[in-house]
């Protein structure tokens, strides 16, 4: 029975997979800014503010491929770890920078976001009226996670 | 196969996606505060205590919702998240509490944890005995869940 | 339906509960402590680097679980926990230590991440050849999962 439903989330199992690999890096990133500088660094508070808003990217990701399908949520994880790894490395240099780490893709999270209540949205639909909408709403789900594309 | 899990998880994904707006409020409160007061604020300390505890509600919610039934599990889920906002809002003026976020909204959560390990236990009863509870217990939980809004 | 589901995470569930339970007591004794010294304590910090590693911890752990079978997730989660259990009581007494949390467990870690590419790889074999290794895959993974006694 599970091979089933890993079916539907092996997608969503790789993005966690990679967001792992990206925290690890960041672990040891931050370790070894704070043996250089024995200080509370900036990359300790960089790191603090990504894994503040990790639980809120993984539950809305989860919720969004489950509730739809999972490539656009999917690819939407991707972009989101992406535009994290930008926050985290470009700005390594600057010492006082205190925002907190929900702020930065924040368009990645609307979108994953907006998925998951037209999934719900979708679900009551199909309840009340049997008018399955899902296949047209995969298909501009997806299309709409090009958009996510443009800087 | 998909839309039969969701139809069993929507409220718990509703309710997710409000704590995920919530904690966009936090952080947004957070920054200003941050930018008027150039400082560690006390806003500041508190969305960490939230965000510390996040993950552990996350986890008890889902299990509870998947273990048993969901309605009770989202009616907790909700009074958590309010029970989080007053511990935010109600407080905004003190600057030294340390209390760590895992100590509000304790009841709501013993009350998820106990609904996991009555779930779990209605499982190896199903399993050794064949004699199936679910239904009295699912009731007994939506009934309790009621209690939660004694202050 | 979810009944089938639940037999399927039921230990996954368990090791959930135990680890609230632990972060409850962590949470615990950094208030206790807090209010001792009156201060940003050691505990408090060692708290903040355990809760920092814990979605990751529990991402992994599920998504073994969910990949694979249940077993040699729930045995690698509960020795991550006591790992976890010496990191924050074993050092209570020394301050200054800023190792982030995810470093700790590496090994646990590193066997649960294993375990999802091997169950994602497998579902990818079982797609296209046909060739459903996963009960071999799942006595090795077993069998493997007694190396991390080791210390």
């Amino acid at each position: 029975m599970l091979s089933v439903v890993v079916e539907h989330i092996f997608l969503l199992v790789l993005v966690t997979l990679i967001s792992v690999l990206q925290n690890a890096f960041f672990a040891t990133k931050v370790e070894r800014e704070g043996k250089e500088h024995h200080a509370n660094t900036s990359a300790f508070e960089r790191n603090r503010n990504c894994m503040d808003s990790y639980p809120t990217f993984l539950a809305v990701m989860w919720c969004a491929g489950l509730c739809l399908n999972q490539a656009p949520a999917a690819f939407a994880g991707l972009v989101y770890l992406v535009a994290r790894q930008k926050y985290f490395v470009g700005y390594m240099g600057q010492t006082s920078q205190m925002t907190p780490g929900s702020l930065f893709g924040k368009r990645v999270l609307s979108f994953l976001f907006l998925k998951c209540i037209v999934g719900i949205f979708n679900l009551l639909l199909v309840r009340c009226f049997g008018n399955d909408l899902k296949d047209t709403v995969e298909t501009i789900a997806t299309a709409a996670s090009a958009l996510l594309l443009i800087p």
